[in-house]
């Protein structure tokens, strides 16, 4: 291996470049932001020759590494994002952390933002989610807003202890997140109300029995034009996505036809453009049996529970995410096998992620890694694993299921064979 | 739209820095030629966490919009070459157009070479070709080698009038070839002989009755693994591949079985490793009417052929050729749909490319566009769309070829709706 002397960044010259783009009429799309979301664009922007331009956090996040044009900047740092997205034909967004301020003033000089700041709110703000939702009459969890004790006592005294409390901003992975059994459990976040973050108060809400966790991701453009993928299921540990499994088993048809018609209504009324992904709970009635839903978490932008599609479905959120910032007419969804499981990998102890290749690939040719880039964390998501096929037998699902999950595994150093 | 004025790129720099790549011991693939075949490595590389170094003709070239370590360089100046290489784990190539000597030397500092050049002169070297595969006893047209009218005639009446001459180096895409119905044709090609690429001679071959041309590309790693994707049916226009039908309707299973043998025979007797494609006629007994194959080309390095793969097959060609390079064991090379119907798209009168995205899309959700983001130059190959699915009966086949053939006709401005 050679040493990986730092490259001189065009962007630090004090003129920033535009990024070089294809002859024929291709445009720009920027991207705030260079996580693994942005990286997994430049694939299908490669394809259709569009030109991303990603303003990362470093040289070496995981699109920068992989994206030309990738200047430097920090997305809350207005004059940044002013002189980068002078190159941009539109701009969207690896994160949901661009605050609300600096969007408006990027709207205001004349940047087309997808989502749009007024859309893009309720994926930033759960309790102007959860209000949005609840006016809208879709099915969420009871919740309350509070900022003093006795809000608490009379939202615990509704729905009974324990309680969720969040925080309406800047949660995610289970971070800003927390099952309080008591009033003594809430109180530490009391004491932040007022401050950063907490402004608002504290989002309270029941904690549902919930059968399993799904998601749905739906495509939608500034024309209207909207098109979901098959509900999965998503498995999380310690409030971390772990294994998504497409389409979600055993779903039952009504309660997959609801939550399609559910996140396909967000998106318009809310006025969502490019992706979005809706979590849920699946809730089971004790008496009849019968499965509904309940909205848990939205997210607009590509998102974990669509990494399956890259690998299993005609068009992958990545590229569905691209068509739709750009106005373009959108691709066909669909599932391209009976069953698509799809594993995380997170950072465990072992560093060195490229020697894991040949004992994997040699134990299974059918494996599609994917992995972002990134140094080794422990927690840290540092790619995904999918597998795809079978014949739609839950046999099927479990042999599928249990390559993924090895794959991630080995990855991440908890099976070492 | 905004001017695409250049960036100084690091190469220009008197000392070149090296790509930056992920943490976790993950190496740098060097490429020699930023044509699209460079460019269609990115994606894989990207989902693998593999850092690309592309050798480029520009700083437009088809692969260098696309991968952040895309020096500018001359594939035939070794220096240039030397300088690049010194940060690349291994290389290989987008052309076959560099020559031995400077291989040689590449060689000889221990610049880790896929193909090594003696596998590499088969692809580049027609005659050598000729008389290796003779000497391996794998069935090709008759053939000669010829500098003289004397030798011309003396073939022509052993296989009779018209016959085929090539020049044994640089000829690509019908250039380079020449059917010549008697000596007068030949004669201009004689006149040559002696000179650059002529300096052999002549390839003389017989004009083969065939009824359609196939291709098969196979994968082969240092270590000798070796794998086949099914065999496929290829249209040609004036020496130009238009259509790719895989896997090849009615084929008989005999001839599949010889050809794929055949194909990983070559590999192995001539040291193959990264992708290789094998180019044949197919041709019919008139007796029997049994098919057998005739050895017409071969190119070491992903090949037109095999782009269906990107979305048709479970392991692309272009990661394929990144796992054999690399010495990863091979992914798995099966097709995902009974079929996979890809049309290239070639440069016509309408330059507006994008503009044709609109009225695609929405024509065809199902559609994989495939641009190499190349200026549209009459008969350049810009790119090419892929359809995939039907039932297994020819007549899905001809509905999925359809709409191949309609997108890349319409990209080319040959149908206007």
């Amino acid at each position: 291996m050679h040493p990986t002397t730092p490259t001189p960044a065009p962007d630090e010259s004090s003129a920033p470049a535009p990024p070089l783009r294809a002859e024929g009429g291709f445009p720009v799309v920027g991207i705030v932001g260079g996580g693994q979301l942005a990286r997994m664009c430049q694939p299908p922007a490669v394809a259709l020759s569009l030109t991303l331009s990603v303003l990362a956090e470093s040289r070496t996040a995981a699109a920068a590494l992989v994206v030309p044009h990738s200047p430097v900047g920090e997305h809350t740092d207005l004059e940044a994002l002013r002189v980068w997205a002078r190159h941009c034909d539109v701009v969207t967004f690896d994160h949901e952390h661009v605050p609300q301020e600096v969007l408006a003033a990027l709207a205001e000089d004349g940047v087309e933002l997808h989502p749009a700041p007024a859309a893009l709110v309720y994926a930033q703000d759960k309790l102007a989610m959860r209000e949005r939702l609840t006016e809208l009459g879709l099915p969420c969890p009871r919740w309350a807003r509070a900022r003093t004790a006795q809000e608490v006592e009379a939202f615990a005294a509704q729905v009974g202890w324990p309680i969720v409390v969040k925080t309406p901003r800047g949660g995610y992975d289970g971070k800003g997140v927390q099952v309080c059994r008591g009033p003594a459990e809430v109180a530490p976040w009391l004491a932040g109300v007022g401050q950063a973050g907490l402004s608002d108060g504290l989002l309270l809400e029941e904690a549902v029995e919930f059968t399993r966790e799904l998601s749905i991701m739906v495509g939608r453009s500034p024309s209207g034009q909207a098109a979901a993928w098959p509900v999965v299921e998503t498995v999380q540990e310690d409030g971390i996505n772990t294994e998504v499994l497409a389409p979600a088993p055993g779903l039952d048809p009504a309660l997959a036809t609801s939550l399609t018609q559910g996140a396909l209504r967000i998106a318009g009324e809310l006025g969502v453009t490019g992706v979005m992904a809706v979590e849920a709970f699946e809730v089971r009635d004790p008496q009849t049996g019968a499965t509904t839903y309940l909205v848990n978490e939205l997210a607009m932008r590509p998102h974990n529970s669509g990494h399956w599609t890259i690998d299993g479905s005609v068009t992958s959120q990545f590229e569905q995410h691209l068509r739709a910032v750009l106005d373009l007419p959108l691709g066909d969804p669909s599932a391209r096998d009976p069953w698509t499981a799809s594993a995380n990998v997170l950072g465990g102890d072992y560093p060195g992620l490229y020697g894991t290749y040949r004992h994997l690939m040699a134990r299974d040719p059918g494996l599609k890694i994917h992995l972002y880039g990134k140094g080794v964390r422990p927690g840290r998501k540092l790619g995904h694993v999918t597998v795809f096929g079978g014949d739609g037998s839950a046999e099927s699902l479990e042999e599928l299921r249990g390559r993924a999950r090895h794959a991630a595994d080995y990855l991440q150093g908890v099976v070492t064979e």
